[in-house]
């Protein structure tokens, strides 16, 4: 009986003991941070003297040999580049678009969705038909449809509290949309901006084509233009609508995800990573979407550097290429893993912006691993990152989790009200970028890298 | 044995049950305004039609009558004035600031700090000291000090994760320093901006006046231009300062606080307040401080009674005056409070700007109560805004607490990282503010004013 005591005294002074040591390297990389971070200077080069970077532009590639620089300035143990073909989409002019009631042309803001095709060069006239779902085409058919220009018009739910969540549900009108209209007999294809602010500038983002399919061409509306179209149809029969675009599909360009490496002192061949996608859309600076999730992924890594820890494991960024409009970059990282006889541990995105973090959200689990999570809980609670829920991850690690065994996926959950206000528009700059909320999002990964290093998930 | 177990089962029956029927409310409350929002538009009418209401000035006068009405065509139970006299201090002609490096003059970005005295009317130059603390004052002694103008540097400690508490030690310099500086001889007070950010505009704000003593004075410099002058300073022995303002303190005006109530269906003479201060600096337009307080707590009530609410208690929406250079709106709402027998169970105040909801904070609960918000915590987790912890209040309610008995003080607390890249500048503008942010503040002081209704403390 003595003895259990003793041995379970000893075990709980241990667990303390760790405790309170990850509870002091937690306050370490903060500081390190706050006081010293370098990832929003980093940030503004990104965004100031690159700027947009879409797969396939020379700005992308600009992008890959300055974020290979940057990784070798932080003399990490390892930098090296992966070759991936990427899609190579270039808008072309600016779009015009019109709504046509009677003699009287509305002009109203749109842009072509990423990987469109392009409008005849004279543009395209048609009547609108206003739909609310892609079931709506089911429903209506193809008489309804054919030769149309469907507008489809659903808002974002505002009764969810992420914003994630109202892109999620809405988001099928812009992904699916065009190929689905089509299959009716539509001739292009118009989506209501997917953001819940009311704003005149149209939110740019990816549809899917049909490889073997007939596409054609669609684009996004401002949410108040398409609020004026939608009451326009209201009130008359005979509204319809013009769109120009003339937006092209070039042949696939080599590009390259960029990899720096602190090695692993126990565990070379096990990997932890973190990253983003290097890659962004044309119309802004790509600051929110991803310039924060690259900087603030280099910059967790640097942090640890900095304060000279040697991890168990390897640990890695990652600037994936081509999240936006294919995911290559994500793909061809696990393809590599996976022929690499790699074993991956996890591997953390952030993908969501550069706002305040709230906590992280993970794939693969157990229920006792998650019910374990509750002592990292006490860690990040007084820096306020502490919400460590189920379900996580993001488009450039998934492909991880297919090709690699036992890898748990993680997804970054900064605050989301503020990002589909700049997302995929000429807003996301890095002006709209906080200081401190980025450089805590950069502190908060490093320390859960670090404490999965350290203790894994048992 | 039976029984007990069947009491038991009815208590855990009805304790569910109650839970549920508090958890749809919140539901409820988040929906009605998520959807039907109004504090938006209300606070786009405050900043842009309004604008900046420094006490004393039209502007407030205006805000007063303008909030009255608002409360009104919400059809609350009773809508009344408080009168209260204010200070009126003026801030004049733009200020002047310079750096004097032998010929050389840098102009700087300063601002005369609320309540200051004027500089001559041909300004004021003088060999500047540097100090990081007022304590500094003490070692160096009047010799050091005398027909100086002290300049206090210490910046923001960075390290601090809520910024407020690095605003709670910074701002000895700014409150206290010039009056200080004032009993060993200076001529006049600069002092470094409140802010953890680097900007080059000054962000004003109260320093207390000796009503007695030698008032000198005062002025905000600009966190760039601090920078620039403690640069020079440690190069050059021969730098001095000018500056010129010209502001002056009127004579005490007339001014009021704006009160609504939802009557209390059962202790009508049981109050629960939530409010925020109506006037605001002459900078900007006050939209984070504090438009989104006194715009979310009207929100809060109008949630209430656009839901058919009837409360038990009565509810108090409160835009109290003079918070900024005074406080006199919170000392006054005391005082009648006291007079008036009122019994006050909660007050809540929202100043600290309308971002994204973290929770509230609490002072007046027992260590029992203080673990029996667990539930709480669980019925706010949905919306993100479950940190409920012990210490919070605001400087317009905690007057309430010299003067009633028993109630409990609690301070609305926001997302703190982006509050001082604007508070006191002419950056405080409605652009800066987000619409679901501050709704969703809007609706968690709604939430938590229904559950201490409900339910109480115990």
């Amino acid at each position: 009986m003595k003895l259990k005591i003793t041995i379970f005294t000893i075990c709980l002074f241990t667990a303390s003991f760790l405790k309170a040591q990850d509870s002091l390297m937690l306050r370490k990389i903060y500081d390190e941070e706050l006081v010293n971070g370098q990832c929003y200077g980093n940030l503004h080069y990104l965004c100031k003297n690159i700027g947009a970077r879409l797969s396939g532009s020379p700005n992308a590639q600009k992008a890959v040999e300055w974020g290979k620089k940057l990784m070798e300035s932080y003399g990490f143990d390892h930098v090296f580049l992966q070759e991936v073909m990427v899609p190579h989409w270039v808008r072309g002019e600016k779009e015009k678009g019109f709504i046509i009631d009677g003699r009287n042309r509305i002009p109203v803001a749109i842009c072509a969705l990423g990987m469109s095709v392009a409008t005849p060069k004279e543009g395209l006239t048609a009547d609108v038909i206003e739909l609310h779902s892609l079931k709506q085409l089911d429903s209506l058919g193809e008489s309804a449809i054919k030769g149309k220009i469907v507008f489809f018009n659903r808002p974002f739910d505002e009764r969810f509290i992420e914003t994630l969540r109202a892109y999620g549900t809405a988001g099928d009108q812009r992904n699916l949309g065009p190929a689905a209209a089509a299959k009716f007999g539509a001739v292009g294809v118009i989506v209501r901006s997917l953001t819940g602010s009311l704003d005149n500038y149209p939110h740019t983002g990816a549809t899917r084509v049909s490889p073997d399919g007939k596409n054609i061409p669609a684009a996004a509306i401002s949410t108040k233009a398409a609020n004026q179209l939608s009451e326009l149809l209201k009130q008359k029969k005979s509204i319809k609508f013009y769109f120009k675009q003339n937006c092209q599909t070039l042949p696939d360009v080599l590009s390259y995800n960029v990899v720096g490496e602190l090695k692993g002192t126990e565990n070379p061949n096990k990997f932890i990573t973190v990253g983003g996608h290097l890659d962004s859309w044309d119309l802004a600076e790509g600051a929110h979407d991803d310039g924060t999730g690259v900087m603030g992924a280099v910059e967790a890594v640097r942090i640890l550097k900095a304060l000279g820890y040697r991890p168990k494991n390897t640990i890695r960024a990652v600037f994936f290429m081509n999240e936006e409009n294919g995911d290559k970059g994500g793909l061809k990282y696990a393809e590599l893993a996976a022929q690499n006889k790699e074993e991956h541990i996890a591997a953390i995105e952030s993908d969501l912006g550069g706002f305040t973090p709230r906590g992280f959200g993970f794939t693969g689990l157990s229920a006792s691993q998650l019910n374990n999570l509750s002592g990292w809980k006490a860690l990040f609670a007084p820096y306020g990152s502490d919400r460590l829920i189920a379900g996580g991850g993001g488009s450039d690690i998934g492909p991880l989790r297919e090709k690699t065994q036992g890898i748990v996926l993680i997804g970054f959950s900064p605050d989301s009200q503020r990002y589909f206000d700049v997302h995929h528009t000429p807003n996301d700059v890095f002006e709209n970028v906080n200081k401190r909320e980025l450089e805590l999002g950069a502190a908060s990964m490093a320390s859960l890298i670090y404490l999965i290093d350290q203790h894994g998930f048992n």
